[in-house]
């Protein structure tokens, strides 16, 4: 096989062969294909795009690249969760001990933060002490301890997918359905779960900015994961608005700790919820949809799940006294809000602009490797639809020391839109696929 | 400008402003742009296209990448011809002398064989002695005192193209219109003569397999070289046989000097006076077209032009004996006949696989760098519509020592279809561009 004869395949709109597929992601690890070569078949693939058979044939070459995590020798349905990643998207903290909490195992491994806001490892570690760099070995153990572990994905864990990711970052082709699509389920296909809950994110502040998008990468992933044999289902959220109130680490922490007391923002509860329930009949836990929002609902307001949380960070490592006393949390030193510039209602509140001015106060990173300010973020005060007078707090500022303070307003306010009416109400859960 | 962001425009299927041309351009060359950024863009054009505004400012950052060479001290009008190169294509050997003998200055530098059969500067050197590699002093001296002078493009014309064009040879980037045409139009700026002919071939032997693809390339060629200033026409050529009967470096210095001596095939002969007089118009030596050919034939006719290339022979350095005396060529120890496998007409001489045919006997390159065999090829002696009887030769392979005979005789009899009727005829010139 010459590799040109497949990029010009490519090109031309046709399709590529199991071989093809498996030489791209060999020689793209073992040297054989020169960056420039993978660069232009990357370009060809998002501009033609590939075929539900392409594209599982190149998830399985990406998790053979590497190891499979083997939970063999973990009790328990194993049920997955992904979420493609939103500002303000801190589900998982909640929804891995709620879902343990009512009996279903959760191995989470998860990615850093890429885009504007931390990622949920970044997200764990601010708290103190908290380990994200188990070994597999003693992840196992705290899932059959606990139910739930919430660690990074290991080295050896489809390098494939690291080597064509950093290429694919400098050359314009993240964008396509196919190239997500294998990314995201060569990592959960080679972490072990024998089932998986997708939530796909929508909107301005996701990867897919439109409903169809959103629905077509959902299918994808779910067809994906059907062929290799996964007990896979999607669900479609809306991330127009930050998910929640707050937007920064130790911020979204605390947002955790809450809507495990039962006190959380209603669009976070509500994506929890639902999603939490269909891990659940996934698991084989409950086979019907309404007992299983029932059951979810129980284990997150009678405070099982937030016991369950307190475990699963004492045995990683972290401070479980966080649960109780916030103060144990990094806090930043300073605040400023954004006020209404004039009398209305809260029209929007765009995630995308929302999440680069928490990154710009230190809560994301602007390339891999940065360092991360656990303790700066924003809190919204005044989420969509909310009456205003002039002068009200809209948005709260967690700075340090001024730090990207003013560029962090003027974003804020670039985001927030005042108008005369109530804006028209939205469901957060937009659709599904099973 | 980030080049990642010019990168996405195009991929978008955006326009891609000087600004962003240029940047790319020099990046290339001055390592800012790392290959497999360039690769990825390079895809995006081939998929995307450029429009004519795109396509001329790339020439232009082209041309700026090297040096230009200075004519301005070369009397009389100076006319270029360009072919995009085919399957027997000897044209440029003839008509150079040609056109200098009707009184227009011919200045011609000459890329490499790149595809199946030899190129120009190939065929040249298979003559004893002739020298390609002139210095440019050397090279206007020659076209003072001959009027025609053939050389290799010198290292310092636009390096970018020498760098380009090896990327896009290994990533399946060649086949794009704007891609090419900003290619051949940058090297012919870079030349330095006011006025250019194109012959944009077209068919089974050619770069370009449709009309209507050789048109859009001839358009896009002639609105580059009118934007930069130059007068610039096109002929579009039939490629879907070998042009001529010789294909092989020596065989067709052979066939250049019959048809400078009056005895050539007659669509060589056809397209070297449609060119010629296209020249002679262009060069203002001729304002009347009808006029320009007899011109041109009367040159052909006298002698003139045969003076006048043996003239340009011995300047470069070869033996001007070879235009009486073939025995001082190269000649191929043995040789082979195809013969007909069935009494018939001839239908087809499909000039890839003819081409394909007589580089494996030794006359073109694998890759570049490889050495060629001047002696061998392949002389067609059933040309489209004859007649034959079973066992008549169809083609004769010279060859040396048997190198490649066998592959080469099977791609003869694939290149040839014997019917029972006489194929319609076809008109070698088949489009012009003014």
């Amino acid at each position: 096989m010459r590799f040109i004869d497949v990029i010009a395949r490519k090109r031309d709109g046709h399709g590529l062969s199991r071989d093809d597929i498996d030489g791209f992601v060999h020689g793209v690890l073992n040297g054989a294909v020169p960056d420039y070569q993978a660069s232009a078949l990357l370009m060809a693939i998002v501009l033609r795009g590939m075929d539900d058979q392409e594209t599982s044939w190149l998830t399985e070459a990406m998790v053979r690249s590497g190891d499979r995590v083997d939970l063999s020798d973990v009790a328990g349905a194993t049920v997955g969760k992904h979420s493609t990643g939103g500002v303000g998207d801190k589900v998982s903290i909640v929804l891995a001990p709620l879902a343990a909490a009512c009996g279903v195992v959760v191995p989470k491994m998860s990615g850093r933060g890429l885009g504007h806001t931390g990622g949920t490892l970044d997200k764990l570690e601010a708290i103190p002490g908290f380990r994200v760099d188990l070994p597999v070995e003693a992840f196992k153990q705290v899932l059959r301890d606990v139910g739930a572990c919430i660690i990074g994905q290991t080295a050896s864990l489809v390098p494939a997918d690291k080597k064509l990711y950093a290429l694919r970052d400098v050359t314009a082709t993240v964008e396509s359905i196919p190239l997500i699509a294998a990314s995201v389920m060569s990592k959960k296909l080679a972490e072990g779960s024998r089932a998986l809950v997708l939530d796909v994110k929508c909107g301005d502040g996701a990867f897919m900015k439109d409903a169809s998008s959103a629905r077509r990468l959902a299918e994808t992933m779910v067809a994906i994961g059907r062929r290799a044999g996964l007990r896979v289902e999607a669900v479609v959220t809306r991330m127009d608005e930050p998910l929640g109130r707050a937007v920064g680490n130790a911020l979204e922490i605390i947002e955790c700790l809450e809507t495990l007391k039962g006190a959380g923002p209603p669009d976070l509860t509500a994506v929890v919820e639902r999603l939490g329930a269909r891990m659940l009949v996934l698991g084989g836990v409950e086979s019907d949809a309404a007992a299983a929002v029932r059951r979810v609902r129980d284990a997150r307001l009678s405070g099982r799940a937030l016991a369950t949380l307190a475990r699963m960070i004492e045995r990683q490592g972290g401070d479980p006294g966080v649960v109780d006393d916030y103060t144990r949390l990094p806090a930043a030193p300073s605040r400023a809000v954004v006020e209404a510039w004039r009398p209305g209602c809260v029209m929007e509140l765009r995630a995308g602009a929302i999440g680069r001015a928490s990154s710009v106060l230190g809560a994301g990173r602007a390339r891999a490797g940065d360092a991360i300010d656990p303790a700066v973020g924003i809190v919204v005060a005044a989420p969509r639809g909310a009456e205003v007078v002039r002068g009200q707090p809209l948005v709260e500022l967690h700075h340090r020391d001024g730090r990207g303070l003013d560029a962090a307003a003027a974003l804020c306010r670039e985001a927030i839109e005042i108008g005369d009416e109530l804006p028209p109400p939205r469901e957060i859960v937009i659709g599904e696929v099973r």
